[in-house]
């Protein structure tokens, strides 16, 4: 069993989203020892961009990610305003000196039962994504989401299909790895390894809870569901990933309830434990 | 854009399971003209096997499956009592003349994080129910869940898995390709073709709602949410596939409160439109 000191681990802010703003986050990282943060652009946008820049820059953590970028199909076509807030994405992920911007990428279009059409929509906008961001030399992300998600949020599924689109489009794109939507795939073991360390740009983790009473918003603390974490960390070790952890727990009936600073105390616990 | 007539339909029972008994059911297939019928196992036990039995014959209706068997992770290993229950359930599909037993093969055992020990108790069982059932003549159809079931329900979570486990146990075993579990995956295509007349034993149809508002008793009525059916349809046709559509559709908010004929012609409507 792999013990993950506070340091080698990352707060996504979503983990705290209701309880912290983003000063609180990077407080808290330093407070427990954290190594990194993932902002969200929401909780850095509350703050504006360049105090977020300033609080980042002084507190001297790593920045694992800019959540989010993506939803190349929330109006049906690859829009000026959709191709210009990746564009956004990409400057703002540059200014904190993230590793990477997080791609949530799309469910299908409103009225569509069209998923081969829209992940052909997906694909193009990444495309143009990266054209952009390796010009400014950030890398891309893609987050394959659980399939109980294709419809509403990501139409981009599993690991496989994820580094297909990466070998179509070439270097500076990759995979952020979420124990959470990657669990259950019988070919994951295989695919981490097809990634290797030029893809495997973010590791996130939290746990599936039995029962799990809420498609969104119930996902659990690293230990109380059937994840094997420690597993999957040396997985990913083994594919030539060695970045932080990233936790990412949305808990709207328990984490998101609780004090912040106990949150961050059982993440530091539990990460020793996998 | 095919239409399906009432004649290509098959009920399956949990569609109405609130509303009729077995005999409401065979009854209610042959006033809205279905061609097919397949029994959940409790719906059949409460009227007993033998009355069922004479219900069905006299009924002409097909069988396109008997609902279920599987659950082999259930008691963490193959006991007698689960392996037993699979031969029972092996010779009731025989008696009321069913097309193949639907296989929901178990999730992780209770305490367990090892998925891929659940994927090796579950592919031994089968191949020990496949062993009992080449031997009366039976087909062992397995159902791969949706990955959000793969903790709780069944560790077979798609189509490519179910045929390196059909291919590894030789002939008589199948899959049973429901639209609901597999509309998101990348690869459907390929693994439809590539699973052919022999390996495709069972077709279920119903749609995935937006929003999902329950992980398992929220399926949506054929239309009513974003799946292509027709185009599923003609896959598996393609494939080889030539018997009914079965429809299975679990729904405790809307078609479990509905009158039961209201949800057979409803159901005979949509398949003439998809």
């Amino acid at each position: 069993m792999k013990m993950l000191s506070p340091n080698r681990l990352s707060l996504n802010t979503a983990t705290v989203k209701e309880q912290w703003n983003f000063r609180e986050c990077v407080e808290g990282c330093l407070r427990h020892g954290f190594g990194g943060i993932a902002p969200w652009r929401d909780k850095l946008h509350e703050v504006g961009i360049g105090e977020g820049v300033r609080m980042i820059k002084d507190s001297g953590l790593t920045v694992t990610g800019l959540v989010r970028g993506g939803w190349y199909t929330a109006e049906g076509a690859l829009t000026d305003s959709v191709l210009d807030d990746n564009r956004y994405a990409v400057d703002e992920a540059v200014a904190i000196g993230a590793e990477c911007v997080v791609m949530v990428v799309g469910g299908l279009p409103e009225g569509s039962k069209e998923i081969l059409g829209a992940r052909e929509i997906v694909t193009k906008g990444l495309s143009l994504t990266l054209d952009y961001a390796r010009t400014v030399d950030m890398k891309i992300a893609i987050e394959p989401l659980h399939p109980m998600y294709a419809a509403d949020r990501a139409c981009v599924n599993t690991l496989r299909q994820t580094l297909d689109i990466c070998d179509q489009l070439g270097p500076g794109i990759g995979a952020a790895v979420d124990v959470y939507h990657v669990w259950w795939d019988p070919e994951i073991h295989e695919q981490i390894e097809r990634a290797g360390k030029d893809r495997l740009m973010a590791f996130h983790i939290c746990d599936w809870l039995v029962p799990t009473r809420d498609m969104l918003t119930d996902r659990g603390m690293m230990g109380d569901g059937v994840i094997d974490i420690s597993g999957f960390r040396a997985l990913v070790e083994n594919g030539g990933f060695n970045g932080l952890s990233e936790v990412e727990i949305f808990s709207k009936q328990n984490w998101w309830k609780r004090d912040a600073d106990e949150v961050l105390k059982t993440i530091t616990e539990r990460a020793r434990a996998c």
